[in-house]
């Protein structure tokens, strides 16, 4: 099938109910946010073999890329709106590919609601890589990285490591649950939680490449250290008996929970929010004086590790 | 260089002057388009070897990768504002790349005064693959592609098939003049002219695929026909006395000309603009009837060609 019919067939029903697509006939699209929104924007790619699997299904391409892109909307606070798509492809790739990438994306959609509004495709890549571009919106001030103060709780929302786990496990071609291969392929964006957290959180970003290094930027924007309870870090089910469970949750990545630091007197609040989400939002450490982020073990002695890795001493 | 660095030293001056977007430093840019203004979107990668040559120069990758998105732009009567970027990389890109890469960007923000406003970054991935979306404002209603009357006279800016010949030659490793080699590394894109054309055109699109793809395509958006007369088509003095240039010029690509379809009642008002632009606006021919795009020869007949190329006959 022709580029030209390929895009009307599979890309432009998911561009339907935005007009400003032109339905991906012309050159570019024409957006009208709502008035007094602020525009917020994202981009990410997922890329055969780096962010999904080297044999990855459509399907699977397209959660992730959704998902990564809505977590970064999440962590400012924002809704999901509208998005571009880059589509670079090699060679011959079926029309069924491009049928069941356009199905998950319909099904993504749907429950996000968004709509596409324009893109482009390239054939000849080498792999396949796809990149959304994401708009969401907000009317108030966004979710920042940079306000958290000494004193002020750190927390993280769900569970973590799940996806770093299952990734070794997918990897390995070991047996893995299907929910706990879920979090790899097709995590949660917290986006009703970042909404929430507007206004009780003194920063907050998602976790997308392991707690330790992201608490460390959010530290690094903030201007200040973090102390992290090893013992405090949640775990689901799948990881509480995996040997070395912590190296996943502080150094592997895709989790896209966030972590979010928030003032003392808000804990009864943000344990009313985990209530109406039903999402655990546990107490992970604090915020200290400084900029150093320690992990304390079992023993209160500060784990060997950095967030560019553990220390072999 | 860690990859949080490079952003930190290259891209993030290049998003300075954008307040939301917080020095890329935090999950997402937050940007309040100007009141009344509608958001022009457009999308486009250059990849090496595709869009480039497999050895292209960092200042190729940047200049062909502004242009082809602000021709777009151009195509739909907006001025540039803002842009995000996907950079995927090969590991062991040098840092220097990217020091080149992101002068050549800043160079072209500032000829285009646009913005980066975020952005991601991968390495690992198998060849160079940089994604930008553009956002231009408008405060008008787009030039579209659809709107193409019957009786209309058909135009090109500019001069057709450089960019296709040049690239024929550099492929071969031929010698090529340095202005006919900056028609394909570095289109220009018709930013002024398509905000003139806004009211006087009825129709108009860039010219990236050749000219009688391209127009077809606006042909068939506005539900009808064209004529092309072959000894209308500009030529530079680079293709004057090339062999077969009208091919170059009606099945090449990468020109970056805008054409447009416009009443006969707005000749003198097109020879003005051409004139205040000092940019050539070429009738080629008129809107016809029917469906078929046809180029008629010196000797009155059709060429045996179609939108997807020559006939054999």
């Amino acid at each position: 099938m022709a580029e030209r019919e390929r895009i009307a067939r599979y890309f432009a029903p998911l561009a339907a109910n935005e007009p400003g697509s032109f339905q991906l006939t012309d050159d570019a699209a024409v957006l009208m946010p709502p008035a007094g929104q602020k525009l917020v924007i994202t981009t990410d790619s997922v890329i055969q073999g780096i962010h999904v699997l080297a044999n990855a299904t459509p399907e699977q391409f397209a959660q992730k890329l959704v998902r990564r892109n809505l977590s970064d909307l999440a962590a400012m606070g924002a809704k999901p709106w509208r998005y571009t798509l880059n589509v670079h492809m090699p060679h011959q790739m079926s029309d069924n590919w491009f049928a069941l990438f356009a199905a998950a994306l319909a099904a993504e959609q749907e429950e996000f609601r968004m709509l596409l509004a324009g893109g482009d495709s390239t054939s000849g890549a080498s792999a396949i890589h796809v990149t959304m571009t994401c708009f969401g919106l907000l009317n108030a001030a966004p979710l920042r990285r940079n306000g958290a103060q000494i004193g002020d709780d750190l927390y993280a929302s769900g569970t973590l490591g799940d996806a770093a786990y299952a990734h070794t496990l997918l990897q390995r071609n070991a047996p893995v649950d299907a929910t706990l291969a879920a979090r790899y392929h097709a995590p949660t964006p917290r986006l009703a939680l970042g909404e929430m957290l507007r206004g009780v959180a003194t920063a907050a970003m998602d976790i997308s490449d392991g707690l330790l290094s992201d608490v460390t930027q959010m530290c690094a924007a903030s201007g200040c250290g973090a102390r992290i309870e090893q013992a405090a870090i949640p775990f689901s089910n799948h990881l509480k008996n995996v040997a070395e469970n912590y190296r996943f949750a502080l150094s592997g990545g895709d989790d896209y929970e966030l972590c979010f630091a928030a003032p003392v007197s808000q804990r009864e609040h943000i344990v009313a929010i985990a209530k109406q989400l039903t999402l655990p939002l546990t107490r992970i450490g604090s915020i200290v004086a400084g900029s150093n982020v320690s992990v304390i073990g079992t023993d209160g002695k500060a784990l060997p590790i950095t967030a560019t890795g553990w220390e072999h001493r």
